[in-house]
């Protein structure tokens, strides 16, 4: 994870994952909204309480509402996963 | 241009261009500073004062502190640049 901007109210990351999974257990719980760009590659994203999975392709977006609880369940092996976010 | 986040203090756009180039005396001054990530595409940016154009290839990014003068002076005219930009 890289910093590629910032200011008192925004964060804009660069991250690079492969064959990356988050801990079965593990929720991220951010006390901001979070814009996330997948530039590169391919992965999943579970949200708490929703069964389905979310497929990211290259060109999708979203918005993960601050406290949103979600986990990364699967990125590419292969490959790297370019992810940009911005935390706002 | 289509604006896919916004907050009180911060705009997220995805703009498409198209053998763009802003007029030759047209300058953009913004208010905040612009994070801007070329996606895909390729592009050249001028700033006042500069002699040197700056080329940007997919997976490139720069920050445009506010008030500093710039303008597009070529994107590729057979396919389609995709930039983000974030206002912050």
């Amino acid at each position: 994870m890289e910093i590629l901007a910032a200011s008192e109210n925004v964060r804009i990351e660069r991250i690079v994952s492969r064959g990356h999974a988050s801990p079965e257990d593990f929720w991220y719980d951010q006390d901001k909204d979070e814009f996330v760009l997948l530039v590169r590659g391919r992965a999943e994203l579970a949200f708490a309480g929703k069964p389905d999975v979310l497929r990211l392709e290259p060109g999708d977006y979203l918005v993960i509402p601050a406290h949103t609880r979600h986990r990364v369940v699967w990125t590419e092996p292969a490959t790297d996963t370019l992810w940009l976010a911005v935390h706002f």
